[in-house]
């Protein structure tokens, strides 16, 4: 990826692919070898690549069994003996007089020979001394020179005469499954306690963990910890001014009681923070945490470190801005001042120090608002030591600056899905996340809402709406996400035109009621189960866009071997859709007109369909979707469509 | 291209756009430039870009204005003036207080202020006064602050501070026109004598321009003119065993006469090929010679630097081979043995030898079956003396090594087109060529036959056949060419089912009469007419394929400002075909149901025209296509259609 310059991205346990165009003049052969280096690893290991001549084309593969940053290149060379022996075959079979080439073949044979030991050495030494015996019979030399035997010595033995390699070493980032695939749950602490009108903590959260593990989530991830700054605080509905009673916005961070390495004393203490770690791995659970790179006018580093801020020309420290508006409970630091050593390194640290506590998670707020080296530095810092932490990209920006981020170390990236609920907007989006280059190195997490984000679909669509944005969520991204209050399908605007939440949560407490009998905890369950049984639903590039005959309805084909989904999903929240779908049958291994059984995963229902064209039927009153699995087998009844 | 690793190719006089993709983290405001170098220039120069925000997107051009080797490269910086400028406006216009904003303003205008000299010194120091002073209203200052006078001096003073360049300097290759827009014309001196039999000359050559130029071509390209071997001579037909008065292959090179250096004694003297030179340039034609590397048995090489060939175990000279086939009148030279720097630069003398002799164009013989690396040394070694010499590669080999032979430096190579006779082939095969990044490394040349290639079509055609193929060739690409013998049709080949011509005049005499009534003579004076006449047709990537109703018609735009054409070509040399052909009024500028006047340049006739869908009648007895070109204003009476 740009010409090495950055990494492609893949997940241990992958055989990563290795393609490269490989020519030379004349009609001599060559080989190839992929050249390749695991983390930490001096030692170069090597796997040969085929050789397919009409493409001038070599192709390898090698697995990646370790977590980290490999390197790989291509070597490439004349394949001096297995041209001189593919010429001697032409020439025998045509009857041409092949004396010299066998003579030709023999100094070939002392070379390899002179690099051979022992038992090979005297093989060749032998083999060679045949190749130049006038007294036997040609075909004799011929069949020695041919043989076997002949080929897998030389390969071993003869030196590559003119090696030359590709032109850069190419990296490739290592992550766990985790940074590709998996259902997260954004909650916050704070909001947990039982009790009404009560600061939740560490403990309270603790206690929503069954929940959350019984629904079939993987990360549960928690906006910022850490004490919430006081001075210019943010009242509700991100009033200007604060009530004396209001608990802040989390992402202002720092108070007297400490910043980015402190938490904050309502939610309780370090150790219960530990214990809260240890309960989610109990469950199988992982707790990820917002790393926010910007401190309350409370935190500790604007009195030890002004210097790492910036300084207004009254010598006072900048509050951020995006002119004309000003933010005055958030000051930004200063990545490029004098001691910029100093506070990379603190930064750095406060990584280390939640790493040090068992989190290998972390959601970053706003990354494109800080410098891109710094980024490529950070994350290849932490990574050296701890391959396996995952960074999520909060860059909600422009495509350049979200696919440079990811290209600079972020381990997947929030997206445009929000915004996408067309069906040729998510038609375009997917295809351009799955099929282009982007697939190399982009990995989305698609939220389905943010605590910043509530759609006007989902405001004005309903119930029916949340359905369709999670089903769409879980099936067409690995990792995928929802904001605590979606399963409750909350859909308040602060405003019309507003995507903010009246009473957002950022600026209050809200407490819920899960038992809410039409809460989408079923559907949640749901979709997470078939996640995990389906390893068509492990990886982005395997999706396929097939035709509904209703424009309103998204049709699409998840595969993997002997796993093939066909998903359909009604994108109108307000009106039933009939309509056919178009089943790939040749690439599904059907024919015209065989019978083949589709399973609802969903609902468990079993259809029988025949042909192209299927029939479905979507009322939003009862569903957003089938999640129907190909069946290889049809059942012999004749079959009834869904 | 490649990272940089090889040139764009452009010619002389063409603008260079360049786009980069350029961003840096917040919401400041970046700039950029292209940096530049003529060739043989140190000094780089510079030209701004312009910066479309929403896509982090820069762009700009510089024109090429001389023969050579240009490098480019882009830098970009934060604009920090710009992006100061910007947020000052849009505060001022909010009210909020911009009185620490104006001081900030006034230490950038210091530090431009401090990069100027004399006047501009002055009125920086005067401006910065003036936004500090705060007894002026604030007004006053925020419009100073915004002056267009400002603008222009801080751009013109205050260094980027945070200057990055693209990762590499970036190869562009500048030709002259002729590199990409040629008609050609390929004959064998040796035929030209008006004498039965007799053996032709320079001079009898010189006598056949007036028709070449009168037909409208650029380039006649003569086949080796250098002494014929005479060991192992092949006979006619391509017979192993030569008769007495057999010519040879003029490919052949080399006997007691001399060899790459020399001319055949039989075609006269180097003074009678100066005169030649000397005579095509009279009538604005160039001579372009072959320059094929190999050695006849009688070559003087083979006895003066036997060490530049390659030595059999029997220490005999090996000759030229594709196994199971032998060629034994031919010795490639070993292009890495051990006197290579011997070799390579005698082969670069050879060049230099013609080009003191007025030759600049070369077309090179299977320049795959050489060293790539020799190819890009000796093409940079002439081009950085002569930029304006051009090489065509004869390479009919795969096309990775096609492609490879056009970005080491060949300005233009011999392509598949011979073989790509269906419309569905010539319209993936243009595709190709003019809209993917091939467009900007490898320019094809059309040859229609060669020496070597009868095509079946043609064999099987006849005439209308033909026409098709000089129509196609002729009005696809910028660059085409004919093989004499071409406008006669000539059509039988050695055998059914070979490709090469009975009597092949590789091996033998072909005098032929150019009076013949049924000559294409017509056919060839009108499309180089037309492709003169017509800006259109001088580039390739100016090419769209539009819908036919006819699978068998051929129907694609040609544009350029002003100059729109639309050709349609009847592929069916048997049948005659009417459809109806699909015109892109969007893009032609004309109403749905406007009517247009089109113009025939082939036959001067007139058709108006009306609505997408129009009628055209190819008779092949009558024409092979139109060639229409598009009348801006239609013509007054209702139309009627060709």
């Amino acid at each position: 990826m740009d010409a090495g310059r950055h990494a492609v991205k893949r997940i241990v346990g992958d055989s990563l692919a290795v393609e490269a165009t490989v020519y030379r003049d004349g009609h001599e052969l060559v080989a190839a070898r992929i050249r390749y280096r695991a983390p930490g690893e001096r030692r170069w290991r090597a796997v040969p690549m085929t050789y397919e001549r009409d493409f001038d084309r070599c192709r390898g593969s090698f697995t990646l069994d370790r977590l980290g940053r490999w390197t790989f290149t291509v070597d490439a060379w004349s394949d001096r003996f297995e041209s001189w022996r593919s010429d001697l075959s032409s020439k025998a079979a045509a009857g041409v007089d092949v004396a010299l080439d066998l003579l030709g073949g023999a100094l070939l044979v002392d070379e390899a020979g002179a690099a051979a030991r022992g038992r090979d050495e005297r093989t060749l030494t032998h083999v060679a001394a045949t190749l130049r015996d006038g007294t036997r019979p040609t075909a004799e030399r011929v069949a020695e020179a041919l043989s076997p035997r002949l080929d897998a010595l030389m390969r071993r033995h003869l030196p590559p005469a003119d090696l030359t390699s590709a032109p850069a070493e190419y990296p490739v980032a290592v992550d766990r499954e985790r940074a590709v695939f998996g259902a997260w749950y954004e909650l916050f602490p704070r909001s947990q306690s039982p009790i009404a009108h009560a600061h939740g903590t560490f403990a309270d959260t603790e206690r929503q963990l069954p929940r959350l593990a019984d629904l079939g989530f993987d990360v549960v991830y928690l906006p910022p910890i850490h004490p919430v700054g006081v001075t210019n605080r943010k009242g509700r509905n991100n009033a200007l001014q604060a009530e004396s009673d209001d608990v802040g916005s989390p992402w202002a961070i720092g108070n007297a009681h400490g910043g980015h390495t402190a938490v904050d004393p309502r939610l309780g203490t370090l150790d219960d923070f530990a214990h809260l770690v240890r309960a989610a791995q109990a469950l199988g659970l992982e707790i990820a945490l917002d790393y926010a790179l910007q401190c309350s006018p409370d935190h500790p580093w604007l009195t030890e470190h002004p210097d790492w801020f910036f300084t207004r020309p009254d010598g006072s420290i900048r509050h951020a801005e995006n002119p004309p508006k000003v933010y005055e409970d958030i000051y930004p630091p200063d990545f490029w001042c004098d001691d910029r050593q100093g506070l990379w390194n603190a930064c750095r640290d406060v990584l280390r120090f939640w790493i040090a506590r068992g989190v290998r998670i972390f959601r970053v707020d706003n990354p494109h608002t800080k410098p891109f080296a710094f980024w490529e530095w950070l994350i290849g810092e932490i990574h050296r030591d701890h391959p396996d932490v995952v960074f999520l990209a909060e860059a909600f920006t422009r495509p350049a600056r979200m696919k440079g981020l990811a290209k600079l170390g972020f381990s997947q990236s929030y997206t445009y899905f929000t915004w996408r609920n067309a069906p040729w907007e998510l038609r375009e989006y997917v295809e351009e996340l799955a099929h282009t280059g982007m697939a190399e190195y982009f990995r989305p997490n698609f939220f389905a809402n943010t605590p910043d984000i509530l759609h006007e679909y989902l405001q004005h669509g309903g119930r029916p709406a949340f359905r369709v944005r999670l089903l769409l969520a879980a099936t067409l991204s690995p990792s995928y996400g929802i904001y605590s209050g979606f399963e409750l399908c909350e859909r308040a605007p602060r405003e019309p035109g507003s995507e903010e939440y009246l009473h957002s949560e950022k600026y209050e407490l809200r407490q819920r009621r899960w038992d809410a009998p039409d809460s989408l905890d079923p559907d949640l369950r749901a979709v997470n189960r078939i996640r995990r049984e389906n390893v068509a639903l492990r990886t982005l590039p395997n999706v396929r866009f097939l035709h509904a005959e209703d424009d309103a309805v998204l049709f699409y084909h998840r595969y993997a071997p002997g796993n093939d989904l066909l998903v359909a999903v009604n994108l109108d929240p307000r009106r039933v859709r009939e309509t056919m779908v178009h089943v790939p049958l040749g690439d599904l291994g059907f024919g015209e007109d065989e019978p083949f059984e589709v399973e609802d995963l969903l609902t468990g229902t079993r259809y029988t369909w025949r042909g192209e064209r299927n029939y479905v039927r979507l009322d939003p009153a009862e569903r957003a979707g089938h999640v129907l699995r190909v069946v290889r087998a049809a059942a012999a009844a004749p079959g009834s469509a869904p």
